[in-house]
């Protein structure tokens, strides 16, 4: 068990970072954000007595060690330009970003951190059917994929010659407030709440799709338990069809309101089943998902309401 | 079948690359190496009439289109730094020379290259024992390893974004001419040409070793036959004991020279058996090592006595 005092945030604005950023600061963690200067997402991050917004440059990381005086326990790297739509495929943007994972590692290392959490994707595996396991073969489809497998490859080496304990999250399907607008979770929400019919396929899929601060929870409990050199699945480790997905987002926004199952094909090679497996996760660190999809859901429409 | 009238190469001073720029020349294709300002190596290029060297940082490779002004039809792209010693782990210097194959594929792009032939490595797969075929699950323990297999799927991307074929040839053991002087085969020869008695383990590993040439060989028949998208492991496809292969070194040098097998322990976690699974490079470009390990060891000898 790690105990953390402090702990240091990149990529704080997404779903995922600012669900992370309350739970460390609820648990009364000293918590330093790290924020692109400009970043037009800025004031997503949570505003709390606990939490410290710094500029710093991806690019130029590790210079941030002279304004943060202080030594941190805990790294949490979920930084990451280009995630969604064509930038994922830009293969020198994405490459990028493995460098800003290095540079992370040497923040870290200078703020004397004991373990470094990084967040990888799904989207490592590739298209596979299945229970997602740590050491189910990869292979990546997109840049974005790709990317990520090295940026955890390579932080988790470069930790290592630091002295600096590692593990690697390789996050599923994660929904909550300041989700990406596209995802199919929150673009259903925002459909819904404009009065308009969302379209989807039959919905006959079985994913797994976890509330950002279950994730968060999960970050958290990596930091302090998780094995050094682990790469974790995270999801809820549980499936439904994507229709009852759809059926739930679709009454908490209102029951009355039509959704169009079935009025797009399924996309070539869709993946009809995908699951992280937890068991290592629950094992090693405790970690069990608390929010169930409708609570879930009910809260992120509360969010997109008040947008 | 691709015609190849004209060919770029990158990496033309190492083992592999001084081999393929020769067997390109002799196969009257028009070669353009591209060499580093300052490399101490270049005179490693071989000198024949059709081929040219000209000076190009690999940062900014796409630059060099300017200066060659006619069109291509092969993209060799070899070069990689830090390929031996501790820079193996330098995570910085790794993760470039992604952006250096990137920048090729620019450049192959500029040249109207049809098809781009990378040069990958076995430390893609990591300790793995037995035959290794393109789907073979890959977990790279280094980061030359993890930056190798990078690049491959990340310029296979790029590749198709611009239109290029693309084949990645993951290399084994290769020796010749121009190898690493501190490769098994380089410093058995040295230590035996200096009168030293090397020292190995006790042999029993079965590897599996190509001769330059042939390495060669089978990246021009990649570039013409090659299947796009196509991964091919590029050995022998047969082993010997690594016992029989000091042997050989051992009676091209001096038959009557001792050489300490047993001498040192096997390194932990040694692997003890591994091939490449050639057929499929063998089935779709007509791939077979011409050169025996005795008949090759015999001329690398005979080049480092020349030294």
């Amino acid at each position: 068990m790690r105990t953390l005092h402090r702990a240091i945030v990149t990529g704080a604005t997404g779903a995922v970072g600012t669900a992370l950023v309350r739970v460390l600061a609820e648990r009364d963690i000293a918590v330093t954000v790290l924020c692109r200067p400009g970043s037009v997402r800025r004031e997503n991050i949570p505003q709390h007595p606990r939490v410290r917004v710094c500029f710093a440059d991806l690019t130029r990381l590790r210079e941030a060690a002279v304004e943060l005086d202080d030594s941190c326990d805990a790294f949490f790297h979920l930084a990451w330009t280009g995630t969604v739509g064509a930038a994922r495929n830009d293969m020198f943007q994405q490459n990028k970003n493995v460098e800003y994972a290095l540079e992370a590692v040497e923040l870290a290392a200078s703020l004397g951190c004991k373990i470094f959490v990084g967040a990888g994707s799904q989207a490592e595996y590739g298209r596979v059917e299945g229970k997602l396991c740590a050491d189910t073969p990869v292979f990546p489809e997109n840049g974005y994929g790709i990317a990520k497998l090295c940026a955890g490859q390579m932080t988790r080496i470069a930790c290592a010659q630091k002295g600096i304990q590692h593990v690697w999250a390789r996050i599923l399907s994660v929904y909550g407030p300041y989700d990406n607008p596209n995802s199919m979770v929150m673009s259903g929400i925002s459909a819904l709440l404009r009065g308009e019919c969302p379209r989807y396929t039959p919905g006959e899929q079985e994913w797994d799709y976890l509330y950002s601060e279950d994730a968060a929870q999960a970050l958290l409990l990596m930091a302090e338990k998780g094995k050094s050199g682990m790469v974790y699945p995270l999801g809820s480790g549980q499936t439904q069809r994507l229709k009852n997905y759809i059926a739930a987002i679709r009454d908490a926004v209102n029951p009355a309101l039509p959704v169009a199952l079935g009025a797009l094909p399924y996309p070539e090679n869709q993946v009809m089943y995908l699951c992280a497996d937890i068991s290592s996760l629950t094992q090693d660190v405790g970690f069990r998902p608390r929010v169930s999809f409708e609570e879930g859901i009910q809260k992120t429409v509360d969010w997109a309401k008040g947008r």
